[in-house]
C-alpha cells in the first residue's frame, strides 16, 4: 500500500473512474482536497450528490432539468416556433454555447440504429409528434444531428413522420469547417458543399442571419 | 444560464475548483456522473467525505494515517532503525513508490523558511528529538529535503539538534538525474556531483544498495 491510508487509496481509486483521469492526477486532486477546508471538501461532495438525486428531464424537451419543465422551455424570451432536434443533452449544451440559437429543443436520447437495436420506439419521436400536433406555435423543425449514417436515417425517418404537419422542417448545414482548408476536406463534405453551395449574400456574417 | 440546470452549473463550478480542471473537463466529468449509476457516484462522494472526514495523522511520523500510528510505523516488516526526514506526505508518497526505502518516516510539515514565518517550532522537529530520545532503535536518520536553500538550512538546523544522540545523519545523494545529461545539467549540480564523485562499485546497480 503506496498511500498509508486506505482512506486516501479508496479516494484515489474514485477519482481515477472519471474520463481521462489517470492515477497521477487522481492523486493530485485527492492532496488538494485534503489541504481543502472541510466545508469546501463538503461543498464539492454535495453539489454532486443533489445534482445527481435532484436532476430530472424536462417533461416536453427530454432536455436535463430541475423541475418538470426545463428552464428553456418555460422562458418567455425564446421563439417557441422553433423546435431544434438534438440526439443529446450534449449537443444542446454545444449549441447553446454558441449563442446563436433562441428557439426551443427536442432531445431524442440517441438515434436509429437497427444494429444496437434502437428504434423509432427507443427515441423520444412519438413525444415530439404528440407536442407539434398539440402546439400550433411552432412552425420550424430543425434537425441538428450528427452527420452520419444513423443521423441521416434519423432526420429521413423523422422528416417522414412529420409530413403531415404543417411544419417546415429544415437541417443545419453541412460544408467545409469554419477554418478548414479544403485540400484536408473528404470528398463528401466539399462535393457536397458545391452542390449546396449559397448565394454570397447568405454567406458573409453568421451575425446577419 | 448555458446547461439548463443550476444543478449541473453548481456541479461543474464544484469540478472547476480541481486543480488542472477548466470548465470544458470539469463538464465532462459532470456528464460523465449524470450517465453512471446512482450508486456509484454515491460511492464517489462517500470515499471524498471518508477521507476527508476520517483521515487523521499518525502520533509517531505525522504522515496521514486512518488510525492513530500509521501503518508504516506499525509494519513489522519495516526496518525501525532508520528514520526518513520528509518535507509533507508528498515526498512520503514518491519515495514508497520508488521501493527502494524501508525504514520508517518523519514528516516536518514545512521546511524552515524565516520569511515566511517558518521556524523550528512550526515544524514537526521537537517531536524527531522527542522521538529518536525514546528509541534507541534509531540508528540512522536520512534527509531528504528539496535540494533548496530553505531545504539545505533546515537539514543543517536539524543535524545540529541531533548531533548529541548516537545517530548517523545522511542525506539522499544529489548529482545528474538518471537519463539527463551532463551538457544540460545546472554548473552546481554537475560540479558537485565531481566533488562528490563515487567508487565505481556504489555506482552499477541501484538494486545491489
Amino acid at each position: 500500500m503506496i498511500f498509508s491510508s486506505m482512506l486516501i487509496e479508496d479516494a484515489v481509486a474514485e477519482f481515477s473512474k472519471l474520463p481521462g483521469i489517470g492515477k497521477k492526477t487522481a492523486l493530485r486532486m485527492v492532496l488538494h482536497l485534503l489541504r481543502t477546508e472541510r466545508t469546501e471538501v463538503d461543498g464539492f461532495t454535495q453539489a454532486i450528490t443533489a445534482m445527481k438525486h435532484g436532476i430530472t428531464f424536462c417533461k416536453q424537451c427530454h432536455n436535463v432539468s430541475d423541475t418538470d419543465i426545463c428552464a428553456v422551455c418555460v422562458s418567455s424570451s425564446r421563439d417557441k416556433s422553433q423546435v431544434c432536434v438534438v440526439e443529446n443533452i450534449r449537443d444542446v449544451i454545444a449549441i447553446e454555447t454558441t449563442q446563436q440559437y433562441n428557439g426551443l429543443y427536442h432531445v431524442l436520447g440517441g438515434i436509429l440504429s437497427p444494429l444496437d437495436g434502437i428504434g423509432p420506439d427507443q427515441i423520444n419521436i412519438a413525444s415530439l409528434q404528440d407536442r407539434i400536433s398539440k402546439q400550433p406555435d411552432i412552425r420550424e423543425v430543425i434537425m441538428a444531428l450528427n452527420p452520419t449514417l444513423e443521423g441521416d436515417t434519423t432526420v429521413y425517418y423523422i422528416s417522414k413522420q412529420l409530413a403531415a404537419f404543417p411544419v417546415r422542417i429544415t437541417a443545419i448545414a453541412r460544408g467545409i469547417s469554419f477554418g478548414g482548408e479544403l485540400e484536408y476536406a473528404d470528398e463528401m463534405t466539399l462535393a457536397r458543399s458545391i452542390a449546396k453551395r449559397l448565394p454570397i449574400d447568405n454567406y458573409v456574417n453568421i451575425n446577419t442571419l
